[in-house]
């Protein structure tokens, strides 16, 4: 099967940036926007548990309101597509037999065949110390980068944001009571011809600095 | 520019799985590896400030080892290069001053023309009431798709392994008292032919359970 050229993914990498000023003009395709969110979909997760909900909110009403969840921030309201991902607070038992279900549905194999898989996942998710919802919304920070590395192979512009009100914006995409709760935004559109930030050179510590060869 | 295509993107999104079998026998190339790597490197982070290392082990004698510190999972010693996320702890001021240094020289501007986003890092880091190692960890996840990603797109297999014994995992690669802790694991390499996982259907829920439109 074919690949994707080295040179071809790290020049979309290199030209990828936090954009600051979106153009509210243009628009994301609904082509590259299935693209977009079959890639979250597809993104993996613990025991493939997918503790996540991806709210996309493109209503200008809606988007407007955002700037106040996002500490006044203007690209969730001039963006072409906003999405906040939720992270799920918990992971009970009844979450995780929707997932075993899910696997004896999809490939066919009696319920019962999963349950030495169901009773590692109930082992792991009882005895976790450190809370699931913090667990879930790391696993919602590799949707972000699905997302956003995504959005760059197809030339379309981001900008990750954790900067929002949780509490705000819970309250303002329906969140609330829901059992999920907003982790980060991320805008995506096409940069502002007046974006500065555009023409920045992308700051990163070097290889040696970075990583550890053993 | 030229832009990847949304067919390409999704089959190499789809033919990627959570590998437990690797070909010990292939290894990946000088040429690939150097891909991975930078992409890793070009993730983005929380405000630019890379609170990470990323450990790769190719020494077999080492590799060996890696089992005991994963509760027993064979990927890392049969894998090609296995990849240690590792966040940094805290993010005190003199981290956040190599950042400021390293824009500054970067982008040849005075380092006191950023002064106002000092303060706002500084501002954010020192407020913080969950703990910088936890946030740092979720940017290691960011990480971690970006690799993930990228090595799908250029046919190289892995796997995402959460799995790992800190502590033992810390010492094993030098980290102990580094200022930096084992976050999450990665292998990858070459899925073997006896992986019976590469043909079980990826198990996704659909969008109209995961995505809230608005």
């Amino acid at each position: 099967m074919s690949v994707v050229s080295g040179d071809v993914i790290l020049q979309k990498l290199a030209w990828r940036y936090a954009t600051k000023e979106f153009d509210s003009t243009r628009k994301i395709s609904d082509e590259n926007w299935k693209v977009l969110e079959t890639a979250i979909i597809s993104s993996p997760s613990s025991y493939g548990l997918q503790p996540w909900k991806f709210v996309v909110i493109t209503n200008q009403t809606v988007k407007d309101q955002l700037p106040d969840a996002a500490w006044g921030q203007s690209q969730p309201k001039d963006c072409s597509h906003y999405v906040v991902i939720a992270a799920r607070k918990t992971t009970d038992a009844d979450y995780v037999q929707k997932l075993i279900d899910a696997m004896a549905a999809e490939r066919s194999v009696p319920v019962e065949s999963l349950s030495g898989y169901k009773q590692a996942v109930l082992s792991k998710t009882g005895g976790m110390s450190n809370g699931h919802q913090e667990w879930n919304s790391r696993q919602c920070y590799i949707a972000l980068g699905f997302l956003l590395e995504t959005a760059a192979l197809l030339g379309i512009d981001a900008c990750p944001m954790e900067g929002i009100v949780r509490d705000k914006m819970d309250l303002l995409l329906g969140l609330t009571d829901t059992g999920y709760t907003a982790t980060v935004g991320c805008a995506l559109g096409y940069r502002s011809s007046s974006d500065k930030y555009a023409e920045a050179k992308k700051v990163r510590y070097s290889a040696a600095d970075l990583i550890k060869r053993i």
